[in-house]
């Protein structure tokens, strides 16, 4: 039997040390942390479930639909895969006999609760009364905040692919495009670099205030606004997730102004970032900085940590009770609506935690990107 | 207040001529369906729910996380938006309170059991005790199940799209590219004619048995299978979803023939749609073709229907007791499998279901696509 890697080592300890009998990890992004494997599927069918079993002692498993073995048995560490085939079997039903081969008499177990799909929660339910469910969200969270140096490679690598694909793309675009023709741009040298297309907001003008906008065929004008959001997969399944705003031609007073203002609110939150600082004073930072420069704050969370997931643990908002530790990342990134312009301003940029203080890991961009005119 | 599509008015319909006080519509494909508005982020940050709140008698709600309210407004047919504040309130206790507003003393509830989270089963579960609730995954199935004609344009449309670029990827393929490169170029020309990437599978040589994998840096060569299955998302949000094989120059007499004993199944299952069919006897027949050719037969399913969502009611299986009606569209995908050669082979098209018979949406590819050498 191969190894372990730490992170399952890490994730059966925590269950040893709760008083759970069992964990069932069912989100395509922790299974995926947590076997090693992606398997597309788990997210565009999501019926078709995989599970990581971690029980109290003995051997973690995983559990894939029969169409993804030949996938799991390559690409996961844990040896011990077991498959279901679908329409035969509920996979809730199957990860509930495997449950009871591994652990005898279960009584307590965790789950996902919050990305589990409730017909296999009450699958669940009834398969294993009289078992008490708890969840585990927050746990396996906290297992995946702090990352590893190969995830920070990937996040880090990911991220300068995008920001060159967009700044190219901008920069470089053929007067009188349309939104579909600048994003593809951007979209296709993503791709050649090697990331697939994840996440696509690509707004222009008048919808720049719809937060998530997609590209069209609308023509960009002379003094448009353009606001995007956009992500990749990296392929080790790492993301990208970056902002930008640009404007095409030179930008008129307001529009430089607002972007200034924008680019301050962020880069005053991320310079508060060091080890011990609560996630919460980020966003008071931050929403400090609006006050302070008389733009409007109306963001319920400012910022999200990444990883194989896009919204990670922690999200930034004022009820968060984490502090920050080094090894957690985190995408900082305030959205400014200037109503009386009708328009939307949007800057994200990732952010290491290290043991001093932060690291940048993608480049934020002071300026208003330009595009010819 | 805007005349109401008759989609919702039959989904009203259908409540009130069941024995529920409302029905909770969840999953991101059924609200878009019904509200005509598409909330990107209902996908990709699967905890930001939105709901669509069917009564049995009053008006229909929509209710959205308030970033996405101006989307919500300015798309969805749907007049009485509500909105929740991410981190202040739970969407699953918002919409619990919407329903208490709209229906008096409500004692049974259906709800999308198969996507909605578990978490949120619980919430309403506390905050609407004690009702019962019960599954609508089936009726709102069935009512997605019919295209209408808009519909139907749309998936062919963004069909014909889709086929043109594999099409043209392949056959104009330089020699000596990775898939990387030649999975960009499709890409690229779907994003060009307005499809955004929604599902990327594309492998080369001994990887074209990995069901669901993706473009990486292997150079073809000459002989290699390459097999595909990718997919767009249609500005008005249907999808495509197509299965290709090609091979780099001219075939090996064993691939040629694999081919054509795939498409001679597919092409027999086709053949077979027309009203009043059980859909289970399309999986006989392909499997009949199979065994008749001497192929071997493993699917669990070798098809399904799609609209905005990706694997739509019903799934090609044997145990699917729904009959062919007019109007329904299915994705016929029959996959073969030679262990000997290490290869694996795809197909898949679309087809509507008319009075009388069949019509394609896309049209089948009979022979191997040849990519230059």
């Amino acid at each position: 039997m191969a190894t372990l890697p730490p992170r399952l080592t890490k994730a059966q300890q925590k269950v040893a040390a709760s008083d759970l009998d069992a964990v069932l990890i069912s989100s395509p992004a922790a299974t995926t942390y947590l076997s090693g494997c992606y398997l597309l599927t788990q997210t565009v069918i999501p019926e078709r479930e995989a599970y990581v079993l971690i029980p109290r002692e003995g051997s973690i498993s995983y559990l894939v639909c029969n169409i993804e073995e030949k996938m799991a048995r390559e690409d996961s560490w844990i040896d011990d895969v077991h498959t279901y085939v679908e329409f035969k079997e509920a996979p809730a039903t199957a990860v509930a006999n495997l449950l009871q081969q591994k652990s005898s008499n279960p009584r307590r177990i965790g789950l996902e609760i919050h990305t589990l799909a409730a017909s296999s929660y009450r699958l669940l339910q009834q398969a294993l009364f009289p078992c008490e469910f708890v969840s585990w969200d927050q746990p396996m969270a906290e297992l995946m905040m702090v990352k590893e140096s190969d995830e920070i490679v990937a996040l880090e690598t990911a991220g300068r692919v995008t920001l060159t694909a967009i700044t190219q793309a901008l920069t470089e675009a053929v007067p009188g495009s349309s939104e579909r023709t600048v994003f593809t741009a951007m979209m296709t040298d993503m791709m050649t670099q090697g990331l697939l297309p994840m996440f696509n907001v690509f707004t222009s003008g008048p919808n720049t205030l719809l937060v998530h906008g997609e590209p069209g065929s609308r023509i960009l004008q002379p003094g448009d606004l353009i606001r995007l959001d956009v992500g990749g997969r990296w392929p080790s399944h790492y993301l990208s997730d970056m902002a930008r705003t640009a404007v095409v031609g030179p930008p008129a007073p307001a529009q430089a102004t607002n972007h200034q203002k924008l680019f301050q609110a962020q880069r005053e939150t991320i310079e508060t970032v060091r080890p011990g600082i609560p996630v919460s004073e980020l966003y008071q930072v931050c929403a400090q900085s609006y006050a302070r420069q008389q733009i409007p704050f109306t963001m319920p969370h400012i910022g999200h940590s990444m990883g194989i997931g896009l919204h990670e643990y922690p999200l930034i908002h004022p009820g968060e009770t984490a502090v920050l530790q080094p090894g957690m990342v985190l995408n900082i990134e305030p959205f400014l609506a200037d109503a009386s312009r009708g328009e939307g301003y949007h800057v994200e940029d990732l952010v290491l935690v290290t043991e001093s203080g932060y690291r940048l890991l993608t480049t934020p961009t002071p300026e208003l990107i330009q595009l010819p005119v």
